[in-house]
C-alpha cells in the first residue's frame, strides 16, 4: 500500500524531492529511494534537473543503482560515468548483467567506452568484445552469457544446489540448459520441473530435448516471433555445431517487439526509425527522419503533374473532369494503403511468406472488386443526384474508380511481399510510397478512360 | 538435434504425416507427434486437411492435447469439441488453465459453452463466471486464478514445500503472492529470491512489498505497458481493498502486446480492426472491415473536388497551376501523416499524454518550418530550372509548400491527442484521415495566395 502513496501524485513526489534535497536530508531521501521501482526511479529522474541526478543516484544502494542506470538515456549515462570516480563506475558495472554492459558500451562515445573497459576486469572485458562482434540485429548482439548450465549426470537435487550456489550472478534461473563439456546442448529444464521432480532423479531423464533454440545470426526479430509463438521466458542460443553460447530472455524480447512494431509503424508513414522516444529526438534529427521520404515523394509527385499536364486538353474541354481528380487519387490510395499494411503487418508477424504471393493477390483482388463495386454504386448515384453530371462523365469516373482500386490493392499487395524476397524491408512499401505510384496509375487510366468514352 | 531433422523440411514432414495416416501406423505418428512443441503440432494441424485432425489430436497425450488445443483457432476447436465423447472433452478441459478456458468459452457458439460448463466441475464453473464478468481489455479478463500464494508467517522451506505440493496446476511458479486469509495482498516473492535465501527465514522478512499491481479494470494496455516497464514475469490483479484476485502472466501480456500494435496499425491505414490472421480473415470480412472508412474517405474527399471546381476560372486562367496540385496535396498528406503516426506510437507506449500537447505543436511546428523550407527550396529550384514556369508561379507553389505543411504537422500532432482526451481512439486520426482535411486545406491556401499574387 506504501507504493500507492508515492505514486498516486507525481507532481507531488518531485516538490517533495526537490524540497529534501534543498533541505539536504539525504537520510530521508534515501529512505523515499529505496521504497521505490528501478523503472519509477527513472521516470522521476527524468522529471528533475539534470544537475540534481548524480548526487540522488549515489543514493542508490547497488543494485538498485545498477537498474536504475540501465533503464537511463545514453546521454544521461554518459554525463553519470564522466561524473564518476573510478571506484564508484566499477560498481556499477559488477552489477550489470552482460548484456546490458554491452548495449551501454555500444552507445557511449569513444572516450566514455575507453574508462568503462578500463574499469572491467578481463573476463567480462573479453566477454564485451565477443558480444560486439556479432551483427546488430541478430540473436547473438541482444543475448547474455549468464545463464545456468547443468550437466546430464547430475540429479535434481545437485541441480539445486548448483543453482542456489551459482544463482544470484544469472539473468534468468528459471530455465537452465543441459551442456557437456564442450558446451554442446543437450537439453532444457525449467526450474518448475526440477521443483517438482525427486531429489534422486537425474537431470538427463527429466530434461526436455525438444527445446527451441536460435542460431547466434538469426534476426532478432524472428527471435522475438518465437518467444511468443512458443510462449518461453528464455531461448538458448547455439552456434553452427549446436554449442551454446548464450540465452536471450524474455524482456528483452519484448522490447525487441516493441521496437520493431514502432520501427515499422515508423517506415510505413515515410519516417526514418530511430530508438530514441519522441521527446527525446531533437528537432533537428526529427528533421533529418523525415525529410529524405518527403523529398522523395515530392519529386515523384511531379510525375503525377506531368500527367495532368500532357491531358491539359482533355482537361479544358471536360473541365468538370478535374473535380474528381482528388477524389480518385485519394480513393486509390487508401486502398493500396489498405492492403499493403495488412500484408506487411502479416510479413513481421510471419503469417505470409513469398510462398503465399498468389493466394495473396487472388485474396486482394476479390476484396477489391467488392469494394470497387460498393464505392462506384454509391459514386454514381452521388454523381447523378447530387452533382447531376451527365451520365457518361458519371460512368467514366465510376469506371475510373473501380479499375484503380483494383490495381491499387493488386500492387499494394504485392509490393510488399516482394520487398522482402529481395532482402529490402517491406515496411517502405506502405502508405506514402503506394499512394505516389497510384495516384499516377489512377490518373492515366481516368484520361484513358475519358478518352475513350467521351471521344476527347 | 532429433528437432532439426523434423523442423528442416515442413513439406516432409506433411507428406510423411499423411503418409503414415493411410498405412494406419499410429504408433509411428504417436512418436512423432510426442517429440514436437505444441505450436509447431499446430502449424503442422493447419497444414492438414480438417477431418485429418480429429485422430492426430486423439493420439496425443493429455497435457500435449490440451496445449495444442489452446493454440487453435475457434473454428477448429468448436469442431474438435463436437466430435469429442463428454469424457474426452472433460479430459482436456481438466488440462486448460482457467484463463484459456475463459478465451475458449468466449469464442465457442452457445451450443458448444452449454457442454464445456456441464463438462467442468461447479467451481471451475463458477470461476468462468466470475471472470467472464470482467470487461472486455481489462485485467480481470485475461487474468488467471492459478497462482501459488503464501502466508507471511512462513518460513523458506515451508514456502518451497508448498510450491512443490500445489506446484503443478499453477500458470507460474516463479512469482508468488503473499497474502492473508481474507487475500489481502502484502508482498510478492520471486523464487529467485526463494531459492537463494535461507530455509530458516521468514517469509514477511525477504518479500518484496514494493511490488507493482494492476486493478481488474485496468486497461489491458496498460497492464501490457507495465510488464515492459517494470521487465516483469506475472502481475497481480487485485479489487479495489487491494485483495488478490488473480495474475496476468507474461505471455498474456505479449499477446496484447502485438494485439494492440497490430490493432494500432490496422486503424493508422483507414482499416476497423479484427483478431483474426490475414488468412482466417474471410474476403468478405476483409471487405467489410476496410469499406466504410474507403466510402467515408470517398466522400469527404469530394469537397476537396468542390474547391477545385469553385476555382475552375483562376486554373482556366492559368492552366500551369493544376499540375502542381497532386504534389501538394500528396506532400501535405506525408507530413501530416508523419506527425500524427510518430504522436499516435508515443501516445500508445505512453510517452506523452495531454498535458504534453503545447510542448508536441511547438516541436512539430519547428520541425515543420525545417521540413517546409527544405521542400520550398528544392522545389523552387526544380521548377525555374526544370520546369521553366514564371518566378511568380514558383513563388506561388513554394509559398503554399510551406503553409501546407506546417498546417499539416500541427493538425497531424494535434488531432490523436486531442482525440484521445475526449475518449477516441488516436490511431483513427492518422494518415488517411488527415490527408483529407489537409487536402482541402492545401488546395484553399494555393487559391488564395494565387489569386492574391497573380490578381486572379
Amino acid at each position: 500500500m506504501e507504493e500507492r502513496d508515492i505514486y498516486s501524485d507525481n507532481g507531488s513526489l518531485e516538490e517533495r524531492i526537490e524540497a529534501l534535497l534543498s533541505q539536504k536530508d539525504y537520510a530521508a531521501l534515501k529512505e523515499i529511494l529505496v521504497s521505490m521501482n528501478a523503472a519509477d526511479i527513472y521516470s522521476l529522474f527524468e522529471e528533475l534537473k539534470e544537475s540534481k541526478i548524480p548526487l540522488l543516484f549515489r543514493l542508490l544502494p547497488k543494485v538498485l543503482a545498477a537498474e536504475v542506470f540501465v533503464e537511463m538515456e545514453p546521454d544521461a549515462q554518459a554525463m553519470l560515468i564522466q561524473g564518476f570516480s573510478d571506484n564508484e563506475l566499477k560498481e556499477v558495472l559488477d552489477e550489470l548483467y552482460l548484456d546490458d554492459a554491452v548495449d551501454i558500451v555500444e552507445e557511449m562515445p569513444a572516450n566514455v567506452v575507453k574508462r568503462i573497459l578500463q574499469n572491467t576486469d578481463a573476463d567480462t572485458r573479453n566477454m564485451i568484445n565477443e558480444i560486439l562482434k556479432y551483427p546488430d540485429d541478430s540473436a547473438g548482439s541482444i543475448m547474455t552469457i549468464e545463464y545456468v548450465s547443468l550437466r546430464l549426470n547430475m540429479t535434481v537435487g545437485e541441480a539445486i544446489k548448483r543453482i542456489r550456489r551459482t544463482g544470484i550472478d544469472k539473468e534468468t534461473i528459471y530455465t537452465c540448459y543441459v551442456t557437456d563439456t564442450s558446451r554442446f546442448l543437450h537439453g532444457a529444464i525449467s526450474i518448475k520441473t526440477l521443483l517438482l521432480a525427486e531429489e534422486d532423479e537425474y537431470i538427463k531423464d527429466i530434461m526436455d530435448t525438444n527445446y527451441v533454440s536460435v542460431h547466434t545470426h538469426e534476426d532478432k526479430e524472428d527471435v522475438a516471433n518465437k518467444f511468443n509463438k512458443y510462449d518461453l521466458l528464455a531461448i538458448p542460443v547455439v552456434d553452427d555445431e549446436n554449442r551454446l553460447v548464450g540465452i536471450v530472455t524474455f524482456d528483452d524480447a519484448i522490447d525487441v517487439m516493441q521496437d520493431e512494431a514502432t520501427e515499422d509503424i515508423k517506415k510505413m508513414a515515410a519516417i526514418i526509425p530511430s530508438d530514441k522516444s519522441y521527446f527525446k529526438t531533437t528537432v533537428f534529427e526529427t528533421w533529418k527522419a523525415r525529410i529524405p521520404w518527403l523529398l522523395l515523394l515530392m519529386v515523384s509527385a511531379t510525375f503525377t503533374g506531368m500527367i495532368i499536364t500532357s491531358f491539359e486538353d482533355a482537361l479544358a474541354a471536360y473541365t468538370v473532369l478535374t473535380a474528381y481528380i482528388p477524389m480518385l487519387m485519394d480513393t486509390g490510395g487508401n486502398s493500396g494503403g489498405q492492403a499493403s499494411v495488412t500484408v506487411i503487418r502479416a510479413l513481421s508477424l510471419d503469417e505470409i511468406d513469398f510462398g503465399d504471393i498468389f493466394k495473396v493477390i487472388w485474396k486482394e483482388a476479390r476484396v477489391a472488386v467488392f469494394c470497387g463495386i460498393t464505392l462506384g454504386v454509391c459514386n454514381f448515384a452521388k454523381l447523378l443526384v447530387f452533382d447531376r453530371v451527365s451520365f457518361v462523365v458519371a460512368l467514366v469516373v465510376c469506371i475510373t474508380l473501380v479499375v484503380t482500386v483494383l490495381i491499387a490493392k493488386v500492387i499494394g499487395c504485392t509490393l510488399p511481399i516482394l520487398a522482402k524476397k529481395i532482402g529490402f524491408d517491406p515496411a517502405v512499401m506502405a502508405s506514402p510510397f503506394i499512394t505516389t505510384i497510384v495516384d499516377a496509375i489512377s490518373l492515366l487510366v481516368y484520361f484513358k478512360v475519358a478518352s475513350m468514352m467521351l471521344h476527347i
